[in-house]
């Protein structure tokens, strides 16, 4: 496998999965981990892992299921690392790499046919006034630049059947766009699940799960993940998804 | 101080506050002290607990205002209850019992001038096949049979200034409802805050904080509270709650 600079293998532990990051390009986050453990993984059928980054989510999931997995990364160079990452772990039969814009999904993947739609998007609005990330790569992925919340769920909307669910990673502070949206787009907020960096600390992070057309009843609020002890280590529940101990 | 049969006084020790309580009729459960302990208390003004039961919630907050405060009870014999105990804590001087529908709130408190209003309404819809309680004053405490979410949210609305804020307590299966009728009042959700019953379980009790005509952005999601502890026993934030210890 060949490595461009910067370039290193990480390992997952917890899946037994290797990945090519990148200090210079884009590494996966504990946001990644967390979603990659969020909602139930359908055994077959089709998975999306949309706003892919370096494929990092689909590569997590892909150990549970036997699902077809297509992800799609509008960066050049986050698409390659992630289709390296899919040779590194010989899993060419089951996932794909398409580097588009998301708007042009439905020219790879069929309409109304997604069993599971994962996504880490870009977190923060596209304010004229506010600080990005001077690495472009970066601030692609982190920032509302190419594409925005709006965008990213009408999208998972097409993709998705009936009845076939997305499961998102954002911040708390948009918890009430995430929610309005998601109705607008006929998707069922059943779901959510904060996680709290420490004990006593506001949530900082946001996991929603939503079924395509579903009651909007029967909202749940699982488990409270907290993500650091009071020494400052990783709790319990975090090692097991890191390193699976 | 004269008590009904059934009756008794207890006494919530962090608040130095004596209630009186029924085992026929209605006694004052945790969400009562877990609503009185969500919101910022305004020092001044007008506070109103609508939905107020035998008076909890507002006789807890009183030693942390000089507000005015205004109960409003349907019900006769929870509201003579809640009568009783602001003279058994000579709170007569600012506290008032309104024993009304709550829909005819405005004939007794004049609209828009509300800086806090708290609400431990009935938390179960009225279907016709649901269990109820036998009991018919808990019945009504805790089933929308006299009133119901749409009601509530739209009249503290009209009650509260623009600025003023709303804190409900509620149940979790009820958030998107709760989420969307505010909004659909001029209520902004801005904070939440989940109770979970143990570590590992999911939220049993919701409190929600909105404001009216606020902005929808910086929603903010609290610390977690859980309240009992792997032995079975409250955890330390609670009997903060309920001994101020």
């Amino acid at each position: 496998m060949q490595l461009h600079d910067h370039e290193r293998i990480d390992q997952l532990y917890a899946e037994d999965i290797q990945i090519i990051q990148s200090s210079e390009v884009f590494s996966f986050s504990l946001d990644a981990v967390l979603l990659a453990n969020f909602p139930k993984i359908p055994k077959r059928g089709v998975i999306v892992d949309l706003c892919a980054g370096n494929g990092a989510v689909g590569l997590f999931v892909s150990r549970k299921t036997d699902a077809q997995i297509y992800q799609v990364e509008l960066q050049e160079k986050l698409a390659d690392m992630a289709q390296r990452s899919i040779e590194l772990n010989h899993l060419e039969e089951q996932m794909t790499v398409f580097q588009i814009d998301l708007k042009d999904s439905l020219a790879h993947i069929t309409h109304n046919s997604v069993d599971l739609l994962l996504c880490n998007p870009p977190y923060f609005k596209d304010v004229p006034t506010g600080i990005k990330n001077p690495n472009p790569h970066l601030a692609i992925a982190r920032h509302e630049l190419h594409t925005n919340l709006d965008e990213v769920l009408e999208m998972s909307s097409r993709l998705l059947k009936t009845n076939g669910r997305m499961a998102l990673v954002h911040r708390p502070d948009r918890f009430l766009d995430i929610l309005n949206t998601m109705q607008k787009y006929r998707l069922a907020p059943k779901r959510v699940q904060f996680v709290y960096p420490k004990e006593g600390k506001e949530a900082n992070i946001l996991l929603v799960e939503a079924i395509k057309d579903g009651k909007t009843d029967g909202f749940k609020v699982a488990p409270p993940i907290i993500t650091y002890d009071e020494k400052g280590e990783y709790t319990p529940i975090f090692r097991q998804m890191l390193y699976g101990e």
